[in-house]
């Protein structure tokens, strides 16, 4: 059982870990480098490093995590579920166990599809990796919102008689015989006690199951029972939120997007959830 | 008139500086270094910079600092003055506007001096450079709590008969002839209608006018109707306090005492005092 699950490896999650850390606290971190980070050819106002590509900025801050005890899972969290006293976090099909959790997972605009959540867990998956058994010799469709949903539309190939891909991204895309691509897009889902249809712009697809792929799942469905508002979680001053030992941290508790801000509540959250473990004792 | 003025030039101030420049806002900042911060062997937990010494890490902040635009001003804030549209600041002798403020003066636990408070304005002065010449030919005392204020009663030496000096910390002090050292702890201010009298744990010292030298002024005198709690200035989630247009961030906000935090709160301040700026347009 680790002290502290970090969910995110941006900067609000490195910060997190790295403050963790310093009071000797036990650290897992889940997933992989800030793409929104990644992408910014210069930051001007991280203060004490101005100037500094987004790419150099997430070197340092791995190199700086490096230092730390901290295991690094670069799996996407699919639930992060609160057991009472401590938290069960589910990565793609591993399980793993935290004292205290920090969501520091970015903020993310995209809308959900109709429907998403009414289905989800009836014909309607977040997951690839750990739903595909389901769906065994039968036909799924997989809206795709990252890169990484090109390859699992194509682990999904291997084990499904047909997908379609409904790609939400441009790109040239390698898949297997059996995978056709549907460019078009996707409106609401259909179906009575599970999904079956999916309801497209000019279009409609029917399949025994259907997989949505993003890089960050709807908060309400990521963590049954937190209070949200739209995209944001709602955090107190100390950074926890309405679910006691779950604190969150960076883009996901609000306005302004910036590297500074998250780096400073990844640290209030991680003081904050030491201070929690301390207490708990 | 200045778009923002900054109160304090430790982490807070500094990254406040670096992202109203950021947004196109014309900044002035007061104050010297973060003593606390130099002091640091080793900081472990500001993200990028691992275990950087306190003293690197405040230069490299200054030279972030240099790349703005910002009006350096290496005097200490008396008082800010919300004047209805904008503010007036007095650093010591001289008066500076602004359309907004950011308080980054960090938090002083010393405790006032009994009346201090009550005689402010009657006796007691909180700045040598602003009230010597009232106290012409007469016999002041000065409570020295840092090693400044060693300067400023050799300062009033020049214009007063006799200085009572009562050091609150250690040190060998060059000070003018006609400069007393007491080594004693002020316990309150008597007085009637202004200060007369400061009792001492084992003394009493009777002068014409007192002044109370120290790093940080108590917030309320600082910043009249400012709303505070304790030590800390009351700050919604945009770091705005009661006062419209006037921010606050890093440790005057409250804990954890950490650079990253302050690093982060001076970001938000400076992006929301930047919001402000642009909506009163």
């Amino acid at each position: 059982m680790f002290d502290v699950a970090i969910i995110g490896k941006g900067p609000a999650g490195i910060s997190a870990a790295v403050n963790a850390f310093a009071r000797n606290k036990s650290v897992v971190i889940f997933g992989g480098d800030s793409k929104k980070v990644l992408l910014s050819p210069s930051i001007p106002n991280y203060p004490g490093l101005p100037e500094i590509s987004g790419k150099d900025l997430m070197e340092r801050l791995n190199e700086h995590l490096k230092l730390t005890n901290a295991t690094i899972i670069n799996k996407t969290v699919i639930a992060v579920y609160a057991m009472g006293n401590y938290f069960s976090i589910q990565a793609e099909n591993d399980f793993y166990e935290a004292k205290s959790v920090i969501l520091a997972t970015g903020v993310d605009f995209k809308k959900s599809i109709e429907n998403e959540d009414t289905f989800l867990g009836n014909g309607v998956s977040y997951c690839a990796t750990c739903d595909a058994p389901l769906y065994k010799g039968k036909v799924v469709a997989v809206v795709g919102y990252n890169h990484e949903s090109v390859e699992e539309a194509n682990f999904l190939a291997e084990v499904c008689q047909r997908v379609y891909f409904i790609p939400m991204f441009k790109g040239n895309f390698k898949l297997k015989e059996n995978v056709e691509i549907i460019n078009d897009s996707p409106i609401k889902f259909e179906g009575s006690l599970k999904a079956e249809k999916l309801i497209l712009k000019n279009n409609a697809i029917e399949a025994d199951g259907f997989f949505v792929l993003k890089d960050s799942l709807p908060l309400t469905s990521l963590v049954p029972g937190l209070e949200v508002d739209g995209p944001h979680v709602l955090v107190d001053k100390r950074m926890e939120t309405n679910i006691k030992g779950l604190f969150a941290a960076g883009d996901i508790t609000g306005k302004p997007y910036q590297v500074a801000k998250a780096i400073g509540e990844g640290q209030i959250a991680a003081l904050n959830a030491a201070e929690y473990l301390d207490q708990k004792k």
